[in-house]
């Protein structure tokens, strides 16, 4: 187990999840548990052979979305998706692909949850969302 | 909406999902809602531009895994996702990553209704799940 | 609550539940609890004042087909409501509307599981789900 | 697709749901889905003939509180429940029908969530929740 | 129901959970549903024979660890269980627990959630969480 | 991890779980995940201290009969808590706890659904669920 533990930190660290944000409030209550998890979520599950870890980071948006309990969570592996070099536009088309499965509100709640992390980059450059090109589309 | 369905038909026979057990049962009570579903989310959510088909399945696996309310749909996706290229050892490994977000039962849930589709093409081949290379990983 | 359980009784009579198949294999091990769930459910809100019985069952199948967990509970529902004078067509719009709210998948396995009850009655007389009238609507 | 979206703002409207508001934050990064999701939502399933408006908002009401992971959709159905003529007192007996078929947490949530919408008229005229008229019929 | 009604705030005030928050908001919109809910809650289910309230009392937050829906109700039932006589380390293990059941997330949620319930005496004694004793278990 | 796994092991076989049943079809496509579930669940989580082994088969039961997704894991719990020395009287309590948490159909599905388990014992003895004695206390 504390080699999971250690195997899982350096998951957080290689997608820039900010380990001490996540135990925060949670290890002051239960530090070992919070141990077991990151060990068992980022040390043995993300870490498995077979899948690529960029994604694994998709699935874990599609989930968090589909079940919509953990908001948190789901912020952090949105931010993790962007480091692993996942557009803004692909995140939230995973998004929007649970709206068929899950249904359209958990689909708008994640939207809306994680409305700054994908807004902004594209106002830095230009907007891949502007109205036109999307239009063309429909 | 007539055009949504018939997009949705389209991306259906691309990827090997036989619709007619699709509607076979709930299209004899709601033939029109059957239409509007296949059109929302096969004409629509599927065919949006912006992610791969071939990802947006391994989403729609994700999610079904994460709600388990509607196994038949998993499978028809699982089916789907085999079609487009996946491996069963990477469907294999989006269930699995589904555990660290939304419960290991679960996992075991998804991973035991298609059992046959995800073994069957293993034993026609090596198996590529040979106790001995996994546990070498661990 | 034996008033309250004898009032449920009441309700479920009114509606032709049969409640021996309710407490059928449930109050074997667990005979007291049924009468108390009985007593609650229909004794105690289905027979609150301020809503309709007749718009309670329409509520309780929406509820059924949103969480999606009891199928044989949805099933007692939809055959009250045909007694207490809602038309198959209705009950399906009920199950459809959900869609909206919780999914299109939930919407489905609640149409597949009442196959039998929706479509009953339909075909003893002429069927009112035909497609050419459902087709000029979309 | 535009179709169905100017219906659904058409059906928003006749309402009084200020599509502005939905649209908000979740239409700044996902503008074309937020116009598929209302097109989907309100322009097919609401507007679909069999099942009175009026009727559906009910069962909007009782998916969102069944369900309970999006409260401002449900305060959105509730106001809107009111303009087309549903009571407060009418829609929390929908809310407590719930209680009996998704718990009674998840009811107490979805009263609270919406106390405001609920309580505010009676407040204006004479309260109709006054203990000594429901204490005679319990 | 008045009789289980009255057994109900018994069975709250020997908890120690102030039934005056619990009915505030919901009560004001449905006051005769809030006594209902705390007959059938408090009055039936928990004061029913053949499990000892305090067994009943991690029950309820093993329920409603795994649900995740009501957080507040949550902390209610945290707070009678600690006056109960279960420890915080007993409770916090009971969340911990349901993580294999329902989930890693919804555990942490709830230890977040109740983090002040269960950090707060551990505070003014020594610690019964130091790192050293729980990494030499691990 | 191959350590939590024999830990695992040990703990399933002590409440005499069959463990091959467990791992029969999800184990035959994704062995090692098998173990790892075995490992987290077993061999961490109900292998912690700080609460009983015996009351962490309660609270599995509670999420279990709450979440009522995974009912072959309910019961493989029910089959443990009844060797851990639980009587039938005490899990049916279980079951009719959570239902003032997560609904009554949950409590009443996973009483149906574990039926043979907690009635076959009482048949060989003197039922201890004759209507007489529970009357007497309603």
């Amino acid at each position: 187990m504390p080699d999971s533990y250690l195997a899982g930190l350096e998951v957080l660290a290689s997608v820039g999840i900010d380990q001490d944000d996540f135990r925060n409030r949670a290890a002051e209550v239960a530090p070992e548990f919070v141990r077991l998890a990151i060990g068992f979520t980022y040390g043995e599950i993300f870490n498995r052979p077979g899948l690529d870890l960029k994604v694994r980071m998709l699935v874990a948006i599609a989930a968090g979305t589909a079940t919509g309990t953990a908001p948190g969570q789901l912020r952090e592996h949105v931010q993790a998706a962007l480091r692993l070099g996942w557009s803004e536009r692909e995140i939230i088309e995973v998004m929007i692909q649970t709206a068929a499965h899950s249904g359209v509100p958990a689909a708008l709640t994640a939207l809306t949850d994680c409305h700054d992390l994908l807004a902004v980059r594209t106002r830095d450059s230009e907007s891949c969302y502007d109205e036109s090109s999307e239009t063309g589309q429909a």
